[in-house]
């Protein structure tokens, strides 16, 4: 056993899995302390000490990781996920990225890839998007059909809404959610009686085009769940019908045997 | 192959078809742009030109699908769509028709009937909508009684909310969205302290309502998908019945050939 | 045919109640013109007199299906639901009744008892009722423990949401409904900081008990549809299982024939 | 019969079980009513009497169910909620435990345990509890992640939402719920235009998991019902495969003796 198959065993043990899961758990609680002033004023060093201990440890780990498996390290993407979000912690965080600093604590969804239980759940999850795909591109497109037609008929209304193709968008997204979309509908409609038209059409649009984008995922969902024991069903019913022909065919045998001459039914 | 024939396969060609999807894209881009005053001062001309050479294109390839299929083009839904959409930017944008100049912009929606993944999702959709007349019928004649009902009690005490028929259907299609509704109560309930019954009333019965309309779509959704496998099952097992029968009737053949006289059995 | 039988054969005749329907539909219009005080000024005696005669047809139809009927006209829920939607409309409206002119306009709901179809679909809803009753019963307790608990608390921090039990209710219902909650949570939150827990806490519940609530109606929709099938299949399987004891039975005579002892198998 | 035995009956007895219900109902009436100001000072002595007496009931019951059962008693969850709640009502409610007075009203959900009904609903509702854990903890981790970095990015710019990390849990749980989040992510894009990215991803992602969560109850409530005629269908079907093996090996045996040679088939 190398080097390379020896860290390998270590890496992929259950018990330096715990470990990581441990101190994924402590960062967290950290991450969330430095947070608050108060906290920071009394014990600043304390928490960016352990901060820095978690990233090593996480740094260390996914070296060893990357070692361990070589490039097929990044065939699984639930390594990339990693490498990404150890990766955005170790970057510099001045000038015009600071703003990469609060996404450093996104390392704490290292959690769902550490948990076996929680990757299976997020798996399942991704499995419906591809089924949400055409649906998707659809509300984008009527998204941005309904904001260029905003933007053009009511920019001079209410450009608090509709000022530009952006405000357009955001407030069409924010329509398409249900959120307060009459006070944006009433404040147009004082200066436009007619937009109602506009805004109930793009509502019964959007929301029955959503309501199939749900749809979709439930389906796929209950088909995944019903399909398995269907499949057992259907499985059963086959075996039943080879056993029926094989049957049928001996019979037709013993009558052959019997003397009869068999008949040519098919 | 006379010219007809030859038109016809050269629209119908994918290599074309690609090339209409092309020109929709980069003229939904322009028409995305012309919102913009900063760019339409700087590139204003370059925009107006993309555009009317991409109306120019849209209608030159109508034409053309026209004149290939002859009558029969308009007996496709999508291609009746494609003649409105592209007929809208066509028509003449002044005076009273300004409204007209904004919905040329539906033009990017040729993109659904252009590209053959749209058109089916679409499809799929409007299956659902037979199943949901009845119910939405529903919906409009309780929204009608209601505005009605809500007009004659209402429109003194919030004249913004019930003020007329209109306003009214208006407020009670918000209220049916569950959009701030409670603000519309709370501000009747003062003059009102009874208008609670209405509201509640008016609540229940349209989300139990809108609940249904929903789960017509998802019921219809839900059956097209598994109805086939359903289907497949139930071939399997006719024709197990039918073996099975073919089974006997030869059991029965033997036993008259092995001498002993069948018995009456049905 | 006596008078009973003749007037039964008229009011059940399908021309009838499309007269009856079209006075429907053209009383629903003039309802809804009433709430209009410029036609009122202009065409007020028209629009009453039409409402007197739909009225009055309404009144004697009634009373036509009441005579021809019998008693047991009040055993079919629809005709004692025009029954009630009419006194309505007969009853006096001076004085405390006022609010009873506003409901005369329920009249219009007597198309949903006459088109045949709207009846099935509102009858299919009404099936999925006794369903949800045990569900809809546990969340009024926990709106009405929940309204206890929340005007205790909170009478004298947020009177407006929760000054007495009433308040609360109504309150405790919109946020039930997710309609502006924040801000009822965000009032009582200023002067007591840890009434998330209440609301959060509610929140969860109620959100939970209403889905399953609708998931209640959704199953017992899916169940009548996928149930019929389901029937048909499990008839075939049935039969087949019939078809081969049969068959089984059969081959023993046949080996009792052939001169072989029949075994004691089961 | 001892007296232990003669409790056992008589605590559970139907009779015995009605006169806690009603006893239930009328606290509820009772604990209502001592919301209302003006009921306690005509009432108050009354209200205060018939609390007791319904106090000193459940105690009494309580402990005959506790003395006739032993300490298996505690065995069934239900008898610890009943234990639960009628314990609040007998704490001392002075000083700092002043909420537990608010609390006694606890006391009316004793409905839930006692209503056989009552009972069945909410234990199936808790069957989808353990389907949703995996999800619901995804989706915690997503709210503290997400808190987390609002905090960090948010809080100079809109310190009544994203003060703390508390309050950043609690906006985003609003957010979550679509309640007023275009008024908290306008009033933080004023400062940060690009702050959308952020909300319309948090909500693009919290929507999609709460929808999965919802959806696994939805599928664990269909599968309890269909799962069982599932079976029904699955055992007919594997009986009817049973009796078409034996059908073939009776085959089998009948040739055997009719003297044909028994071919090697499987």
């Amino acid at each position: 056993m190398n080097t390379r198959e020896r860290v390998r065993t270590l890496v992929d043990a259950p018990a330096f899995q715990r470990v990581i899961i441990a101190v994924i758990l402590v960062n967290a609680f950290t991450l969330g302390c430095e947070t608050s002033a108060g906290l920071m004023a009394s014990y600043g060093w304390l928490l960016h000490a352990v901060d820095r201990i978690a990233l090593a440890v996480f740094t260390v780990e996914l070296a060893a990781r990357l070692y361990a498996h070589g490039w097929r390290f990044f065939r699984d993407p639930w390594n990339c996920f990693d490498a990404v979000v150890v990766g955005i912690s170790l970057l510099p965080t001045t000038g015009t990225f600071g703003v990469l600093r609060a996404l450093r604590v996104l390392r704490v969804l290292r959690l769902i890839s550490a948990v076996p239980n929680m990757r299976r759940v997020v798996g399942a999850l991704l499995t419906a998007v591809p089924g949400m795909a055409s649906i998707a591109a659809l509300l984008v497109l009527i998204l941005y059909v309904g904001s260029v037609i905003a933007t053009k008929l009511f920019s001079a209304i209410a450009p608090e809404y509709f000022g530009d193709l952006g405000d357009s968008l955001f407030t069409l997204f924010q329509v398409m959610t249900g959120e307060a979309w009459s006070e944006v509908a009433r404040s147009v409609m004082e200066a436009e009686p007619l937009a109602w038209i506009f805004f109930i059409g793009y509502i019964a649009v959007t929301t029955f085009t959503v309501l199939n984008l749900f749809i979709a995922v439930a389906v796929s969902a209950m088909e995944s769940q019903v399909g398995k024991e269907r499949d057992d069903d259907g499985e059963t019913v086959r075996q039943l019908l080879g056993e029926v022909r094989e049957l049928r065919s001996e019979l037709r045998e013993l009558r052959a045997e019997a003397g009869g001459a068999p008949t040519a039914r098919p």
